[in-house]
């Protein structure tokens, strides 16, 4: 079995586990107000430069302790998967909107988020690839959702009207199974709920996942 | 005309700009690097109480001045355009990787850049999404640096093989003109220049977009 990467296990207690989500996510909260307030700014330059000089000892403080690399994907004892570092959902990721996705077992995933300034492309509208990075997130849930879980394979998006910075909602279902491939359709809507984006995506189990998933099933108790 | 937004002019000279985007610019960086930090960090939790009291405390000082919605477009009073705020390229978005990306007005568009943690979707790997950001702005500039601007129709992804978070560059080029319609082709590559997602993107000049540069043409000092 060939899996080009691990999943490792965050040994904590549920409680323990929720005092630490409660922490960083917190922190991931404060610097995500810090980005917005930073790009739209116009104070001067010597209190930028001070401010400059604060942020880099604050970036020292958070340096002297932490993990290696990337987050990755961990598992909670109880066998759940968290992704805090994932560039769309990620608790922990100050560049992550953050979106909160809901799921049905049906293969369906939805989400309602707030864009602001900071994922601007033409004036005043959310960027053309923020919907597609959104998108792709959605439906590669969609999928996972409805148990085909996947690698993006291809993915196919059309622009139908301009989407505004401000409340957009997520919306994508499987659309046809075919063996390993799974069509995903979906769409981003604005706050009048018009259809704004339109996606189509195609997911494949690659071999290594397929295989890691029979292990895991063959002896589910691996994680706990 | 009916144009949907304004584009303003930066009544500066030429060095009075080039301080203020070294100013903000430099901001810019030391959030970006704050963020990275932040996303990695293990800092205790008493600590990460007390950094939060401080960048919240960073956060109002930036809100005493700032303009009052996002960046959009903005001209200098040499007639360039400027994108402070853009998700992929904005200078002064510290969620932008930055992307420097360099054209030719044959219709070519690339870039060299590097995407941490930040930007990770399965374990070590860039979000799929990501990579669709980018190259929906980078088939964008390829379309306006060969003269045909437009707004993204159709953007469609073919995901060859993974991208390793780390060095990356993407390319795209106007493959075919079809009146208001471009056609361009592109792709990101990995740091062993192996092609890792293909592109093909369609982009449209709106009716209003055409007038607008229609309009410019005629009077070629409305922005100076």
């Amino acid at each position: 079995m060939s899996v080009p990467f691990d999943i490792e296990t965050v040994d904590l207690s549920e409680e323990e586990l929720r005092a630490q989500e409660a922490t960083y996510g917190a922190l991931a909260d404060s610097v995500r107000a810090l980005n917005e307030a930073s790009l739209r700014t116009t104070v001067p330059a010597d209190e930028v430069a001070q401010i400059r000089d604060e942020l880099e000892a604050i970036t020292q403080r958070l340096r002297k302790s932490q993990i290696p690399g990337p987050h990755g994907v961990v598992m909670t004892r109880t066998g759940e998967q968290r992704t805090y570092g994932n560039a769309v959902v990620g608790l922990r990721n100050p560049i992550a909107v953050p979106l909160e996705i809901e799921t049905d077992p049906e293969g369906r995933a939805w989400s309602r988020f707030d864009l602001n300034a900071l994922y601007e492309g033409p004036p005043a509208l959310v960027h053309g690839g923020v919907t597609a990075l959104i998108l792709d997130q959605v439906l590669g849930q969609a999928a996972a959702a409805g148990q085909a879980p996947g690698m993006t394979g291809t993915l196919t998006l059309r622009y139908r009207r301009p989407t505004p910075l401000g409340t957009c909602s997520a919306e994508a279902w499987i659309h046809e199974r075919q063996g390993v491939k799974t069509i995903v359709h979906g769409c981003i809507r604005d706050a009048e709920d018009n259809t704004t984006v339109e996606a189509e995506g195609i997911f494949i189990l690659p071999r290594w996942a397929r295989e890691m998933l029979a292990a895991h099933e063959a002896t589910p108790d691996r994680f706990e």
